[in-house]
């Protein structure tokens, strides 16, 4: 190509440099999740030699993952390239490489195919896992929503099932096929049966003819005493009365004590079921066993109170992997305000030590408010003492979550898909495709 | 979910309907592509009970499935369901299953999991497959562009070899990881190899750091004298101009002897490559077969004038599967626009006749042109003696196929990602996301 390779030099010179100014001192950042991304974006320009390392080239904007499984969105609507967020910062390299461990004497990270990748200093921002409470066994048969391959799997059950069942003549299979089970009360179970129950309405409604709206039949399972156990109880009480209108069958306490092909078993009976989604809560990667450390609860590394690994000086741990306690000693959630806010604090720390000037300000959340939508118009919002339900909680939910993602093209893609099915109940991703 | 059980009653009604009226003749339609789906509509709202049997559960507009294989679009951007399209003719009945067999003696379709369908009118429009020319085990290490699968499937490895490419130290793993070939030089090949060379340029500029633009070396392979056979020569004459300009190594009178793993062998020699992908033509779906008859052509079932399929009453065979052809003798070629408008011929026909109506014109085909893109602003359209070439017949290309999408949704969604990738060259689709 050569017509083509004057283009090239710019970048040939970037290497040059790169391979020159070897000395400067090396941040690697593991996880390009909402922590490990805002983290880099900080470091750009810098006078630091940043990598950051995924097994994924793409930042995933979870909170919308469930939209993926119920055939509203695409993957690519909320997977931004991680290359394209930094690929104008010259300092920051990205890594595609799946870290297994950590040796913190030489100061390298180990990836399973590449060689070390040595560090002066590491963040370590690498997210939790879906948490089968020691009963790793289930996940084949009752998969949770963490990647888009989950969220593809997950929308392909539930649309095969529903078109089994359109076929099916035994009534008990039909039973089984169109009953749906979602593990956990959290805001994920609470989203996703919510949305299950809106696309399973629309799909008996508009696409199917031999399967009637009665025989739908959504199960959210939840062990403790109420779901949204985050939420002021009012909100938790109004998603419980407003879930049940809309055809979900919440099942309080009701541990799960079995999963197998086809079948949960919960509070002591056993449920024949289409479709297994596990919703039940993450623990952290095991970045505790890495560093070799004793992990606290969930799995989280502790940290000191500006994010550093509790006993190492130059390694910092942050979002879902961290432990991080609040005024009243309570733990952070897992959330993707918590990491962003941890990667912006922990990005400019870094940044200012480089450039030589101090920071030794401990890092301190602000809480932004939390929110679970519960269907279309149906939402609830909570800030503090401000509590909203309904319509206003559900735009602002809408509005906030579209501005949250990453660039206008897909502002404007979600937005459209919204609106879409908002006025019409379509659903533009109903397809199955992953058949042979 | 009794609270909302009442919305059924229509569904419940409409199912009562169609087993008391059990005597109305059927017809059953084997395949949704252009073809298939235009029948369908066709019959819509007629006497007759149709069923349409797909192992898929959309329509796809395999026309741009390229531009899911070089992340331009998603899979649901070109992917309808059929229910969607069909979910309002209370006549037409979709079947997800796949057809293994035609019993034409019992008149019934033998499916691979459920049980025969019967018919009384029998339309088979199951379209073609890869050609790998006798060598069906190429297929695992070259890919062709038939399905979503195939096109994720490209995307995931051309994505991957630049990822790899920006570790590779050793020179000739990098060389092979940038090399990719497409075999085949009609509009598939033309279309993949101008859009993997904007791809490429575009991450080379953009996203990595490490590989130059003369790293990049993609050739199209054609066994024959030239490229674009269909068209007149000087549109292939200046397509293959454009191609090597954009750094596209065309080479001709090379036949693929051998393909491995990231090996292929043509015109005598070994190509080591990071991907390699089919698009040397295809073949009919084993209708022939089914049927006991001896295939033509391309493994086409030859039809009369009307699309019945040679030698039998009830069977009309048409689209890619059928051998029709034209006033001077030549086949009609495997295109959208023929299945289409065949499809459309037999519904009315078919319509007719149920409605006491003759109808005995035979199916003509009228050329709508034909097209092929090189690149941005760039492609080569003939429509009789009309010929455009380079920025013209790009627009009307693009027109065109954003107008031929089936609904307002996704015409509005695919001119939103063109007119970001035209304007910034982004590729909002390049996400690795299969990986475990």
């Amino acid at each position: 190509m050569a017509a083509l390779s004057e283009d090239n030099q710019g970048s040939a010179v970037v290497g040059q440099q790169r391979s020159a100014k070897g000395r400067a001192p090396r941040i690697v950042i593991v996880g390009g999740g909402f922590g490990g991304l805002a983290c880099a974006s900080k470091l750009g320009g810098a006078p630091i030699d940043v990598t950051l390392i995924d097994r994924r080239n793409h930042n995933l904007f979870q909170p919308l993952l469930y939209q993926i499984a119920t055939a509203i969105l695409s993957p690519a609507d909320i997977s931004e390239p991680l290359r394209r967020t930094l690929g104008r910062t010259d300092n920051v390299e990205v890594v595609l490489a799946e870290v297994i461990d950590i040796d913190a004497q030489r100061k390298a990270v180990i990836t399973r195919d590449g060689a070390p990748i040595e560090y002066d200093t590491l963040v370590i921002a690498s997210g939790s896992v879906d948490n089968y409470l020691g009963h790793d066994e289930w996940k084949m048969h009752a998969p949770g929503l963490k990647t888009n391959r989950d969220a593809r799997k997950v929308r392909e059950t539930l649309l095969l099932a529903f078109e089994r069942a359109e076929l099916a003549l035994d009534p008990q299979e039909r039973k089984k096929l169109l009953t749906f089970v979602v593990v956990g009360g959290g805001p994920t179970g609470v989203e996703l049966a919510g949305a299950i129950a809106e696309l399973g309405s629309f799909l008996i409604r508009r696409d199917f003819r031999n399967i009637s709206l009665n025989e739908l039949n959504i199960i959210l399972v939840e062990a403790g005493s109420g779901i949204l156990s985050g939420f002021d109880k009012k909100l938790a009480d109004y998603a419980l009365k407003r879930l049940a209108a809309r055809g979900v069958d919440v099942r309080l306490n009701t541990p799960v004590e079995a999963i197998s092909e086809g079948d949960v078993t919960a509070g002591g009976r056993s449920i024949p079921a289409g479709c297994i989604i596990w919703g039940a809560g993450v623990r952290a990667t095991p970045v505790a066993e890495w560093l070799g450390v004793k992990p606290a609860r969930g799995g989280r590394v502790p940290v000191e109170s500006d994010l550093r690994a509790r006993g190492f000086d130059d390694i910092y741990v942050m979002g879902d992997a961290a432990l991080v306690e609040d005024e009243d000693g309570n733990p952070l959630p897992a959330l993707a305000q918590v990491a962003k806010q941890q990667g912006k604090y922990l990005g400019r720390k870094l940044r200012a030590e480089a450039e030589g000037k101090s920071r030794n300000a401990a890092f301190r959340f602000r809480n932004r408010g939390i929110t679970a939508v519960v269907g279309r118009n149906d939402a609830v919002f909570q800030s503090g003492r401000l509590m909203l339900t309904g319509r206003p909680a559900w735009w602002l939910w809408a509005i906030v979550h579209v501005y949250l993602l990453v660039n206008f093209e897909k502002r404007l893609l979600v937005s459209v898909q919204w609106m879409w099915t908002f006025l019409t109940g379509q659903r533009n991703a109903r397809i199955i495709d992953d058949s042979d």
